[in-house]
């Protein structure tokens, strides 16, 4: 969410926020500016929606989604930088991070590099012990931060296909990215059940604790929709990871 | 302080640290990079040297220097950002911030022009009550912090001369910097003393609590050490905003 | 033409292309990375539609609508890096430069100001002494490239309201933009006759030889379309400078 | 040369140009605003030396050093951008390019890439078929220019040391890079004999018509001015590519 930056629109916020219970907030790297990120708090606070950092590389040409080679300690300033950023502005409406998710290239890498993974881990410890990391189950970011003891949710996508080793296919695969709204509501449904099939065919097991949506996609709003009604079909509640019982 | 970004290097922190007991920060806006930024909060906190933020418009290849029309809605969320940001990266230092002074354009304007003051003063009372405004005596940023009832340190210019109303000389005119370090530790001394020769020879009546030394200057360090060496010889104490009685 | 960056779409290019004869190509300054530029390039080429720069103040954030106090040998040194950055990607296509016009907030400030209107000429002429300068008429724009000697084109706006004096109604009225498309055409009447109505309903006389429409506008395209046919139910040709006997 | 940017000076330009016959300038990827590249292109033209393009990923921060994931035909786009922008204010002093050498990560990864190589040659080869490329010898750089028919001239680092397969040694390790004056123009004369030794003592063949200085490294100048020295002394004239007969 918040995805826009200056005179450019992206995602359609208005309308996904009203669907979802965790709003992961660009924070300048590779989408929203200070005005955007303002308006994106206010809109997740008049929905009772969670507010989180999406912290990433510093490219708003690439949108954070080109690889950059940066050492760890870069990583950890950088991460710290861009919490403190957004929580700064979310003072503005009188809200505070609930959860941070790294974007991009950057999610990718620290969901495979444990260095990595460690910079992010504890740059989001060192701003907040009570904000919960979000990352792939079973990855270096879980890893680094269930040794560290400290928050960490698990991350199911609705709207990417898998790699039979649970791994997100790559964005460069012309069937990695869902835009049919009740495929992404039955990939939500498997998510919950704690199996999804994979882009081959196979089954992965994934245990997740919450599902992601990208804003910016073609069809962020019918699949965000078709999921959320999936969901209450089945009787399945959803809610952030601060509304949770410990 | 903090004024270099990635392969540049700007200003001698290293020397000058010890010399100043508040030290403003660059943000990101006019120069800092988050590794920067962390270094710096390393290094004042080593020295006992109180934190604050030198928010900017953000123009790196201007330096924060160029006139830049935003709006103050715009100015408010930027300066959250920045404020956020510094403390962000603090973080990992276990430091917080003391007091916030806007840097070169922004701080010109938002000590002439009302609606502006109004943001910067609202952007630091929105992030704590606690945190000092640093900004020029009598002018729209003291009135502004003065009527919301938060912190407000009146600032002098040991290196910069000033006009015969108080503002400071523009820097297009090369009489408007000071490089002699005995002429810039007399004008510590007047500064302390309530009355500064203007440069055309008036007198000029301004109470201030703080002084200020350019980082990026070609005598920064020379002029430091001239006026602590002044001050310490007249007996004048010096201590940061936070470190006084209240 | 050329106002995406990255992620970010504006404007529906493709279908404005074929409707202009000359189009003003963002070069990195307020939008358009080298891919867009390439891409906006290769559009225009293929309608045979003229190849302009449309340089800009460097801010991406602020679209280039913001003022921002640049010296003329700045100005004049960015104009030449966008120039000729536009010129350098055009080469991959096999196209030229047929005419520049400034962006945004650097068009109204060239406009009004003779320091800086002879620098983004001085630009201009110093890149190609066969490029056509697009500016309002009787500007400070036009006195310098008139004096100078060098090809200029006047320019009226069929989206945008006038003050009586010829100038452009600031973009923070409300009533500035116009997104009514048989207004539009109506307006682009008026200035091929010499005479367009003021806001305030006074007349101004205007002679204008290129119009504008602004390709970012949420009815661009209809606009476009609404003044094309109007001016071919008028038997008014349209051709781009380059196209025109000397 | 002209790595400065803005208010940040980086590199003796003045004393080191009239060392040298080719000066690779920044393009405003990794440094140089529009106002250093024009004193640059300035000083280059007074002592007669030939102006190239250094162009690099777009990462200020990172001073173009650290790798980029750009796909080939952003690369190209991006190369034929940066050449365009320095010919365009080259335009302001009458010079024009004679030769192109990517830098950092970009020079690193195009030598090693095929995919790459090709993107960069086919960028200055659409620019002009006259600019002479710069390359390491025997790499994909070398391979994708001799293919293409256009002029490439082989490149020896002075101050650099080499692996045993001829690559530079990553600057990661400490003896990467050599600040010894005597040493560098030992390296020198090793180069022009067409063997150098690698850093673990083995001897490498190569093969080089140019030598690199670093502007940026803490003794740039002591070691231009011993490579000249040592030069001359052995009776080696230098010049430029274009300089040369064909």
């Amino acid at each position: 969410m918040g995805e826009s930056y200056g005179r450019w629109t992206l995602g359609d916020d208005e309308h996904l926020m009203p669907l979802i219970t965790s709003a992961n907030i660009a924070c300048g790297g590779h989408a929203g500016d200070p005005m955007v990120m303002l308006r994106t708090v206010r809109l997740a606070k008049h929905y009772g929606v969670a507010v989180g950092a999406h912290p990433s590389y510093p490219d708003l040409q690439g949108f954070g989604r080109r690889d950059l080679s940066m050492h760890p300690d870069e990583v950890r300033a950088l991460i710290l930088y861009q919490l403190g950023a957004l929580a700064g502005v979310a003072k503005a409406e009188g809200a505070h991070l609930v959860h941070v998710k790294p974007h991009g290239a950057l999610y990718n890498r620290a969901c495979a590099d444990r260095a990595l993974a460690e910079a992010v881990a504890q740059a989001v410890y060192l701003f907040s012990r009570e904000v919960t990391l979000f990352g792939l189950p079973s990855s270096k970011l879980e890893e680094a931060a269930r040794e560290r003891g400290m928050p960490f949710c698990a991350e199911g996508f609705v709207d990417r296909a898998y790699e039979p080793n649970g791994q997100l296919r790559d964005r460069k695969h012309p069937d990695s990215l869902y835009i049919d709204a009740p495929r992404a509501a039955e990939q939500a449904l498997s998510l919950v059940s704690g199996t999804v099939p994979a882009w081959d065919g196979s089954q992965v097991a994934l245990s997740v604790g919450t599902l992601c949506v990208h804003g910016d996609g073609p069809a962020a709003l019918p699949i965000a929709q078709a999921v959320r009604e999936a969901l209450g079909r089945h009787g399945i509640m959803v809610a952030h990871p601060g509304a949770l019982p410990s």
